[in-house]
């Protein structure tokens, strides 16, 4: 299983390839709009779920920050959808429309998100060269309920909540390199993100940009495509898996 | 993917089984025997490396003691293997006769057991319905190394590194359920040592025995049978399968 990649940036073969997961490896969007959707249809409740997902997930890095800063105690990111779910139904004059299994189901609609069409199929060309697995936001029970969902064949997970550490501190992308007793630049992160990545590399991992023009629907505006001399910059990931394995 | 199997002891349905790895799922005799003895051989040594892989293992336990007794700060298996290696060459008189990179490769023998002939088949069929993984006292790069050796077809690898704990510690057996956010009940240990299986009873997780009878050779004397009454009593994992699996 050789290896075959070699960063221009960390000087290093690559061996273990780690992906950004929301909205990189799997459609969070849709996810959650269709799981709003159905829910707010089932209870006759007329608010726009395309909404209303993106004002959720407009509320994650807000959530994350007063643990980044270290004024809050770790928590995980099921902790955060809930309570950020929570907050949004009272804004909207929905506190009680729900019952508690309801609020579950819909905060571990984020455990089932849909892979982009490439993912599964990518992942496993990857696979066969590299070691792959998350680098993620998401904690290690979300992420192992998102793979058997999805199909993603993960060698390894290892969530936030390892470390407990978010990303971008750079303790969440130094996790991995500790745990898979590799230096940073044998690492590659994957992102659909130009920040992602550019947060990885200032603690030396190599990068690979996957564009995900859709992430945040068609009139998307950030992160079309690459703005920096990442590592690899692709459409997909299974141009990923060409780009970085042996021919 | 329905689970079907309710612990009698936990009086809980089963969600992660999880497997000791070491002579549970891996050979690790006969990886330690073959390696050391095509070292030796290599060089001309005249030591039987079926003895010299005994007492390799035999360092095992001994090795983690005052990291569980918390006199010595956390170090990975990785590392005590090589201690333990070299204390060994020095007792043999073979110190300095092989050179780093023949030492490094013998520690790394450690992740490429070969697994026994049911595992593959048994891991996959019990993943279909449960999340499965090792539960082991392996760091996680040597875990996942084997995996991907072995084509062992875990959904999660958490090695003993993640929260720094050796089994038998409580914690050690614990660590999984926070970060697969279940209740201890909810998980089921696998194992082929009666002992393991005994400290994850009593810090509430369903048990399975799978004999193991050639796991220290021919004449091996203990674990030839389950001494408890655990939640299931198999002698390989395609039995543990039939036994936890909806029919």
């Amino acid at each position: 299983m050789p290896n075959a990649f070699r960063s221009p940036a960390t000087g290093r073969m690559v061996r273990a390839v780690l992906f950004d997961t929301f909205g990189t490896v799997v459609d969070w969007r849709g996810g959650i709009i269709a799981a709003v959707t159905e829910l707010f249809r089932r209870h006759g409740v007329d608010v726009d779920g395309v909404s209303f997902a993106d004002a959720w997930r407009g509320m994650y890095q807000p959530s994350m920050a007063p643990i980044r800063d270290g004024t809050r105690d770790f928590v995980t990111l099921d902790v955060l959808h809930r309570e950020s779910l929570r907050t949004l139904l009272a804004d909207r004059d929905l506190s009680g429309v729900f019952d508690e299994h309801e609020i579950d189901a819909l905060v571990h609609a984020w455990h089932r998100l849909p892979p982009w069409p490439d993912s599964v199929d990518g992942l496993t060309a990857v696979r066969a060269h590299y070691v792959v697995g998350p680098l993620s936001n998401g904690n290690t029970a979300l992420l192992t309920d998102m793979a058997k969902h999805a199909g993603l064949p993960w060698d390894v997970i290892l969530g936030s909540d390892v470390r407990k550490a978010y990303k971008p501190s750079p303790a969440a992308y130094l996790a991995p390199a500790e745990l898979l007793d590799l230096v940073p630049g044998e690492i590659m992160l994957v992102a659909a993100h130009n920040d992602d990545l550019r947060h990885a590399r200032s603690v030396g991992l190599a990068t690979a940009f996957v564009a995900r023009p859709t992430e945040h629907g068609p009139n998307q505006t950030t992160d079309l495509t690459a703005d920096d001399d990442w590592d690899v910059c692709v459409t997909n990931i299974v141009e990923l898996a060409q780009a970085i394995t042996p021919h």
